[in-house]
């Protein structure tokens, strides 16, 4: 492994994250939306229903694993034990971005390890930047749904990572060539649902609008108050000088509780609120404000070092905590929960108020 | 007495409440409630009539002591205690859950206890879930009270505690089943008044337009700021998820100030103000935003755990400020309290603003 | 001198404002103002011109020495030295409360004695109180004129102080009377101006409405935010449980920004701002949301206990001040600052929006 | 050099600002505006432009040198370290006040040295108040344009500054002479741009009107948060009486961010975000809250203490920082980023509901 090679990088990054404090100081705003206590409940708690339909498939309860790995030799078995947690759980998962299998399929078995141990949702991963640098196409997608017989495809946007990368790929200019690309799949290949995701610092109203235009069917808000990218590589940098570059961004980005309101206020598809999803709290207020579904990425990555048990163990917990403050809130389904009152208070409030 | 009984549970939870820290750290944010001063104030302090009529007694001050107790050795001395004081300054009291006594028939007089000491007015109390959950009925609720003479009935409703305790009822489904019941406890018993009753969460407005319908006499709110169950709960809790998984709830609920402007917004009947009630202060400024009365646990708890001159010296201090700062916001009568001028300041805001 | 007597409390309150810290915490709400530097300025600094009339004699400046004593034997040396410098100065003074001037003649010269220092505006001082319980009536109100030659008199109004004095006077019901009092004094005396003024704890809106129809020319609002009366009274009692008492009231008030803004929103007639007045900055405030003239009394006491050079230093700092803002926000006239924009935040801001 | 003279003092206003804390507590309020991250961005970010159009000049980046020195020989030094960096980067600057250059004519080469190494825009420098206390006319305007062959010519207020210091020239009052001066001027010489600045306290609303009436192009807006004036004048006061002075104005003045958006909120010409500038970020939110460039004088000062190169270091920085905020943004161009939407919070956003 050549350390300059993806393989090195994302090992770091998987280090990183698994050794240093890496997460956004600010928060993800969830804070700031509060649930409202139903005193009466008129629910049964051992009878909530957490289920919810997610791209085609059924899952019982409104969380994924976000995407976090594929293409070394420790990504296999990252891989394998979410999938044996997600299968037992009955809930869904990302990959991590596919260009290292795509360019090397020795390790496309760090991949496709996943349909070895789930027949869930499993959603593939590639970056939207190499489809203008690198010129990718429709054959290229076909490879990675194949790659881990992927449900869906996630298409990520990280343009603040590549901008602190010193390696990195800047050039977003001319993204709507994701339309045709996209509509040249499905109709060449196989009428899967697409998804826009950011990687941890948002989406505002503006991209929403334009993601819609592109043809994405679901929007992954992945919001700031979670893992902050710039702060994985300002633990990577040497250079004194990047370093501090890297300071002046480990706070920039939209909250998440922001991100999924200003994404739900002008997109009508699937969001997923990500980032900095530590609860079934957060869960349920995510819910609440407009999401269909969660996801969670750091915290399962720690756990996915360890065990497949361990993960379990990380989403029940959720999923009960999920399942208490519907009972709180009065909500025996997600679709109730999606209904409730909510209030919005401090720094969140400030935007809704934007114009 | 066994460890798993609820004499025993009971037991502990009063030790818990004298020795632990049990109260939310986030307040009743009565302190977001800020009354003028009036500085004419064109009352005289020794002429300032703090009475009120609630549930057909005439009370010498807005103040009821919560329900609090029954059902152990430990609890006809407290009972005891504070129908003394009681009966002394003129106000109100509950006893605590009746579920002890309606079970073990030698327990009824850990109850009773009270009509030896008082005439003043007494409230029941019985848990909604055991209506839901053990087909309970309105032979019950004369037995009960049959059992303190009570003038009022409480319904209390605990989904939090039940939902933290390991050994709790969580099935609150159906509650309205309690509409036919209070209708018919009245038709073939007495018609007295029902009371719906929060231990510590509050109630939203949306609870109380239901309450409201099921055919609720009053409300009390019950709300956040004072006793926390999860507090209560967390520290008897030995294990190490449980404990943990309660933490998670310490703060939940909806502040008593709130929780009191929520149920009044769309509820005519009594509304009393308990969860936090700690100074005369509090009880102007309760009665000031909607609420009839104001009712005491912890408090007084403590106090008659001691003596019942512990237990007059609590309340005549609260209502020694009452009546100053009635003086002071040049009000003679609880009726001109309630018409007096007042601010909402901060996070009580965002709940008047909630639609 | 007996240990009851009115000297020896007033005496008290000398030596407890000087020695221990008697000041609010939360404020006078005049950090809430954020005047407007103009950064064109289009003034001289050495050519503004601060002066002012008030009750009919001209004064340098808008600032007065609030009432604070007389009475007894130190009162005397305090009065003079503040006279000496009110005169070197042409500002304006008000005695202290001259009831003990009225009880025992003896104690005339302690109020008196300003005359012989200075011919500047000086104001008596009657506390509303005793024309309730005492049956005060315009002969009193014309000896006590005549005491000090007043060009004005203040009635004082402070049932915080006396609900909390063991010894208090506390009934305020029918202070109407005064409308006839007054009236009564007017036609059968002298045409001065009556002023009705707080101790520290403001008026709000509804006493002003009052206050206009019992037909006062001024209020001086005395507001919260410097000296606490309930401060004062807390230090020098000694029972336990009173002294908790008064600690329930320390932070009792409306912040004199407040008071000024719901006085002025009402009233017509001459507006003081005191309490809390540290500052020319303070003062300039003060001027821009409404009021007339400021008072100080705390500085100025602890100046006089030293020496007349010692006021006037105090008052010349604030003065110089004054018209060092002045010259910043681009006021030539105190007629330009009362019409000069400003902002208002925080909490300050909760007053303005309350109906 | 005598101690009195306007070197000793420009001298000392250097050193004071290089080794003492000179800067306001309160910041420029840029924090409480909050830039939307872009999360497709759209942009190359080796291909975003940030150059403008600047009175008439090119510049690579909205950002200029603000006036800082000459009149004394380390000043010679300091201008020509900045003049080289500017010429490197394509940049524009200001020169200091060029008063002592007119009254000692040896002292010209101290500003005059800028031209040996840049032919990039260059700000001339005079005092309004001048104008009105010296009596200075079209022809002072032009020598000190000649001796720098200036493209603009700033004029300065600093009502504060010269408040404070015990020898300002404090009289501001007539300052609408300007007009026939400034008309004068250019009819009588050359049409080059007129721009109001001051020093460190901010423009508000009502200047910008009476700015632009009296004719000037541009105003520089020189707000609070960087630099504070008092508390340059605080440190080089030795006298206890006027230090205690001084400090009572150390956080007076308009925040950069208020001051910008009063400013633009009724003038149409060019305006210049400067006071506190301190990154790429700052910048990048002064454009868009309306400012056309921005200025930075404190860090310049201490880099061009030691070389060019340092100088260069600090503004490449800051461009850099300002071209990845613009690709995080989504804007390719200055033009873009003054129409991005953003979010004003907290203390700001009571500045722009001020009426
Ligand atoms: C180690 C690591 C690797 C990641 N790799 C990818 C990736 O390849 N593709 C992607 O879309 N997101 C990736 N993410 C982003 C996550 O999917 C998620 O959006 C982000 O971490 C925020 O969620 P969190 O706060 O729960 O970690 C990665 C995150 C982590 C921590
Ligand atoms: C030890 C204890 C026992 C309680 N038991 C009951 C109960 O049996 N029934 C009930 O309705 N409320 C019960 N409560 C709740 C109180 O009536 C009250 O609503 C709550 O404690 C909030 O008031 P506080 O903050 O003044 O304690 C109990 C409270 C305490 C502290
Ligand atoms: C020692 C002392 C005595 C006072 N006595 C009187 C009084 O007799 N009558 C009165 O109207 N106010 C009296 N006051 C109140 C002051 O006039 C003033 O309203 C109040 O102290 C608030 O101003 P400050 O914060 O500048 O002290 C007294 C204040 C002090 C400190
Ligand atoms: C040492 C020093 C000298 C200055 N001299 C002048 C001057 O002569 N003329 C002027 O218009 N501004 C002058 N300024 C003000 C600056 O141009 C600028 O407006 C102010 O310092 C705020 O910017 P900053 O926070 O980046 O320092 C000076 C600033 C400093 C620090």
């Amino acid at each position: 492994m050549n350390n300059n090679s993806i393989e090195f990088r994302k090992l770091e990054h998987l280090l990183v994250c698994n050794y240093c404090d890496v997460e956004y100081k600010k928060g993800t705003l969830l804070d700031d939306v509060e649930l409202i206590h139903r005193g009466i409940s008129n629910c049964d708690l051992n009878n909530i229903d957490t289920s919810i339909e997610l791209f085609g498939k059924k899952l019982d309860a409104p969380l994924i694993v976000a995407a976090i790995t594929g293409g070394h030799s420790k990504a296999r078995e990252i891989n394998k034990n979410i999938a044996k947690a997600v299968e037992e759980l009955n809930l869904g998962m990302g990959v991590g971005s596919q260009r290292a299998g795509l360019l090397n399929s020795s390790l496309i078995d760090t991949y496709s390890v996943v349909r070895d141990y789930t027949s869930s949702l499993v959603i593939g991963n590639l970056g939207a930047v190499n489809f203008i640098e690198d010129g990718w196409d429709e054959d290229i997608i076909d490879k990675s749904v194949n790659m881990v017989d992927a449900n869906a495809m996630a298409i990520h946007f990280n343009p603040l990572q590549e901008a602190i990368q010193p390696e990195g790929d800047v050039n977003f200019k001319g993204i709507y060539i994701l339309k045709n690309t996209i509509e040249d799949y499905k109709k060449k290949y196989k009428n899967i649902p697409f998804i826009a995701k950011q990687v941890g610092e948002g989406f505002s109203r503006e991209d929403a609008e334009i993601l819609k235009n592109i043809g994405f069917d679901g929007i992954d808000v992945g919001g700031s108050g979670g893992t902050s990218w710039a702060a994985v590589e300002y633990h990577r940098i040497k250079d004194e000088n990047l370093k501090n570059f890297s300071k002046q961004f480990l706070e920039w980005g939209i909250p998440t509780a922001a991100s999924i309101l200003e994404v739900r206020s002008v997109f009508d598809g699937t969001v997923i609120g990500t980032g900095g999803i530590r609860s079934g709290m957060d869960i349920a207020k995510s819910m609440a404000i407009g999401a269909d579904c969660c996801g969670v990425a750091l915290p399962i990555l720690k756990a996915a070092l360890r065990s497949s048990d361990e993960v379990i163990n990380v989403l029940e917990k959720m999923i009960k905590e999920l399942k208490t403050v519907m009972f709180l809130v009065g909500c025996d389904s997600i679709e109730d929960l999606k209904k409730s009152r909510y209030i919005i208070k401090n720094e969140l409030k400030e935007w809704i108020s934007s114009k």
